[in-house]
């Protein structure tokens, strides 16, 4: 959740920082009264995908908070040393003890409000064995029309579900880029 | 630059941190010895554009490090209150005074060794007239057989360059996904 100004003393020495703009730099950003050192803040990236079998998707129902019992696709946070690409093999992979095989980049969707931007790859599962981890109380595959489209977790997964229905019935799968507002 | 390792005290409390996997995780966080915050470092992403008059790009001479005196796409870090084409049109106004009308997402690029994701967007430049901000000595057309490729900075510059001047060749713009090893 973005949260601005949580960072109220120095990684480098622990001293106080106080927000400012530095010198050459137009936003403020938490300065070190001790060190100096400048603290930045940016947005972070979730990837995840859409694990398909058939003319069905997985979906899996959380057993954390926020959203805990709603339905998402598997997706976490981007981690350091990962691609997007492998991130979202990773949390499928935690999430759903899926195995699957990606294929392209489809959504990329920018949640400003919580400084968030969401990746969504198209992947093709390998089998229909899932072993959910422990942040997921069931997986469970779904046809379009069994969609329980009012208990959805996110907007993200809501909008990147529309549009995996949209291009499969159109027989084309492009990249959609978008805002949630 | 991806630091590991570099957050040595609490953003909350200011006391020493240790690195250690904490409980319903994976993988090593800075863990406050004090108040217990976990302080999670995850990628940024940096986005830009490709700038475009007729048949030739914008590119920006570089004044800052790293990479003094070399050539880039205008682009920078994505800040918390921004979307990526937020983003994208801000950097190319900061660095290269430049009026854009914004096209498509066109490369999506991670460099994993710095924790990065790069977002490249295609552009069309409103006017010629270029106003170059303190990080750039000068903004320049050039048209693909004046491209410096020696003096380009970046390896994400160089690749979406390059896919900009083979997807104009083939007539259709493409998103293009990749790792930079």
């Amino acid at each position: 959740m973005f949260e601005p100004r949580r960072i109220k003393h120095c990684r480098a020495c622990g001293n106080p920082t106080t927000y400012r703009v530095p010198n050459d730099d137009n936003r403020e950003r938490a300065v070190c009264g001790g060190c100096g050192e400048i603290h930045y803040e940016n947005p972070i990236n979730v990837v995840g995908t859409v694990p398909v079998w058939e003319d069905r998707v997985l979906l899996c129902r959380r057993n954390i908070e926020p959203r805990r019992g709603f339905w998402t696709l598997p997706a976490g946070f981007l981690e350091l040393g990962e691609s997007t690409a492998e991130g979202a093999l990773r949390e499928t992979d935690e999430e759903a003890g899926a195995r699957i095989e990606l294929q392209g980049l489809f959504t990329v969707l920018n949640v400003v409000r919580v400084g968030q931007v969401h990746f969504f790859y198209r992947a093709q599962l390998q089998d229909t064995g899932f072993n959910p981890g422990p942040e997921t109380i069931e997986a469970q595959l779904f046809r379009e029309d069994e969609i329980p489209w009012e208990e959805i977790a996110f907007r993200t997964v809501r909008d990147t579900l529309r549009h995996y229905f949209e291009d499969r019935r159109r027989g084309v799968f492009e990249v959609h880029v978008g805002d949630i507002s």
